[in-house]
């Protein structure tokens, strides 16, 4: 794994039509890029991720792993507006004297392309990512046709009311300054009933409280999820969660767009999934397919809820193994165009001093 | 419709053993009792609502409604520690100087007993409640099994893990005197996907923000969670919320418990609820039909998940007149013995003055 650290000292617009006066990209590639550089799979981390993918996807990428280490080059980039190493939103607001620009995920993906240049690389094998993840590989399929075989969309679809709710209630508790509010009910999104019963039932919090004495008491989940809110506190910005989350919003695909796609697409629905329910991910299939998409889907079986693309590592890698097995018997119908592979880097590209 | 306050100037122990120097209590009756006070069904309202229940069941509840007030007597009584009538928690914590004691379904079911001696009532036909309220018409079953012939518990199991972590987190926003964002995560939980999906889609709020301009621009199903939680910080208070969400969390029936019951009981699933789901309801079904007590399970149809109960008002009321229709036909094992029925009025019972 080696990680290298990027700097583009030249504005950068958004979507919005707004100017970013550099860019700062952090990318992690683990395997080795092969002399072509014709073995690359982009991954695009998920909500609160950063580049450093072997810590997230542990046992999923790995030499051996289904993201087969040995013989693939395993390319992340933090996204621009996280903070873990790229442009973060919280230097982005304070350059702009606490004005945060909205950033969208074709903006990211932009972000992302500025490196390819710089790394060599005209086409990736495949393009993965789960949640906020899957919906980046399927805004670069739209947006750079031409730069990947293959998409792997996991658990993830433009978001639903509900999940728009979701999203909104919980930049209500950011906006309070409660990151770790918010991040409770992310968590809760993200988890089954069934798992939170399997592994918590009605059981007093471990620690030795009891519920029905006091009301600082907890049960065994509330103890969970105050930890996760405090562990989330100190290591994720609240600036950034408001500009991840409104970039998850505003994700979504016209038919006009959609019909831009040349790569095959895999979606991956989760059973448990509630906040992007399998259903949903079954419907986009259907509706790109009717567009004349090569799209199929697969499912990933298990209680964990929306987290089990991260948490179920034997279901994750089998569905992964199952999509890769299926592509290698039936390669992807559109090829690379290397005429149009380089016009993406807009912008003057420089190496980091 | 009639309204009666009244005042207990009597000790009230609570289960965990503390004392209110009073209780006072909001009853309100729809219909009319007749002579021999036999025609009397006991309602019990959810969270946040009130003894009026012909405004929250309206069309459930009215003169050749499926819960018909031109045959029956429909009492409701406001809880204990709620906001609307009775003694609230609010001035409870006051009296004892910021502590909140903890209350629980026993103590709220036993509050209400207090009532029916001064009512003259000995027997309810029935009690009927939905979610909070389905807990405590179980909870009087168990505790006053020779006081009601039929159980119709709607939408309410012990809490799950899920359960008890969305109370929690609402919980954590209420402690940070935030009532309006825990009304906001309750409504996500009391509705379902496809509900939302239905009426909001990705729609952008309807007072004309546009979302993807700005980071205060709203989806519909923003605005609509943003009014819920303005008005509800209007009509309900904080210290209420915490105290009953507590009673929910405690809730719970063990084998014995539950061999206590002596009524008929009707448990109804909603097929959409997510946060009581119905296969929950059926196991709870299964279990006190395992313990040897005449329960069936009843389904409302719906999308529009734990509330469908209260907006529902076509299928709520279809299963309603399919439970009493059954009852009809093959009325309750188990009959009233009087010389107990009295027993439950602990404590002096004064009319208010």
């Amino acid at each position: 794994m080696f990680e290298i650290d990027f700097r583009f000292n030249e504005p950068f617009e958004l979507e919005s039509g707004e100017l970013l006066d550099e860019v700062r990209l952090r990318c992690t590639i683990y395997g080795k890029l092969n002399a072509d550089k014709s073995n690359a799979v982009l991954v695009f981390h998920a909500l609160t991720g950063s580049s450093r993918v072997g810590d997230w996807w542990n046992g999923v990428l790995c030499d051996g792993c289904a993201l087969d280490t040995s013989e693939l080059a395993f390319v992340c980039v933090n996204y621009l507006g996280s903070s873990y190493g790229s442009t973060s939103a919280r230097s982005i607001k304070k350059k702009r004297r606490g004005d945060l620009p909205i950033v969208t995920t074709r903006d990211i993906v932009r972000a992302n392309a500025l490196l390819f240049e710089y790394l060599g690389i005209e086409k990736f094998r495949a393009v993965i990512g789960g949640s906020v993840g899957g919906m980046l590989a399927l805004q670069f399929a739209v947006d750079y046709p031409e730069l990947a075989d293959e998409i792997i969309s996991i658990a993830a679809t433009p978001l639903s009311a509900m999940g728009l709710a979701l999203n909104h209630i919980q930049r209500h508790a950011v906006r309070k300054g409660d990151i770790e509010l918010a991040r409770k009910i992310a968590v809760v999104s993200y988890k089954s009933p069934r798992q939170f019963d399997t592994r918590f039932a009605r059981k007093p919090n471990r620690n030795g409280e009891d519920p029905g004495i006091g009301h600082e008491h907890r049960f065994d989940v509330g103890g969970y999820l105050d930890h996760h809110g405090e562990a989330f506190r100190e290591r994720f910005e609240i600036e950034s969660y408001e500009l991840i989350t409104k970039a998850m919003d505003l994700f979504d695909l016209t038919d006009v767009e959609i019909r831009k796609i040349r790569a095959n697409v895999s979606l991956v629905g989760i059973s448990s999934d509630w906040l992007f329910p399998a259903s949903d991910v079954k419907s986009l299939r259907d509706r790109l397919v009717r567009l004349g998409i090569n799209a199929t889907y697969h499912q990933i079986d298990s209680d964990d809820g929306h987290d089990a693309f991260l948490s179920d590592v034997a279901e994750m890698s089998r569905v992964l193994r199952e999509i890769i097995d299926d592509e290698r018997k039936e390669p992807a119908r559109h090829f690379f165009d290397a005429s149009k592979g380089l016009e993406l880097c807009r912008g003057g590209i420089r190496r980091a001093a």
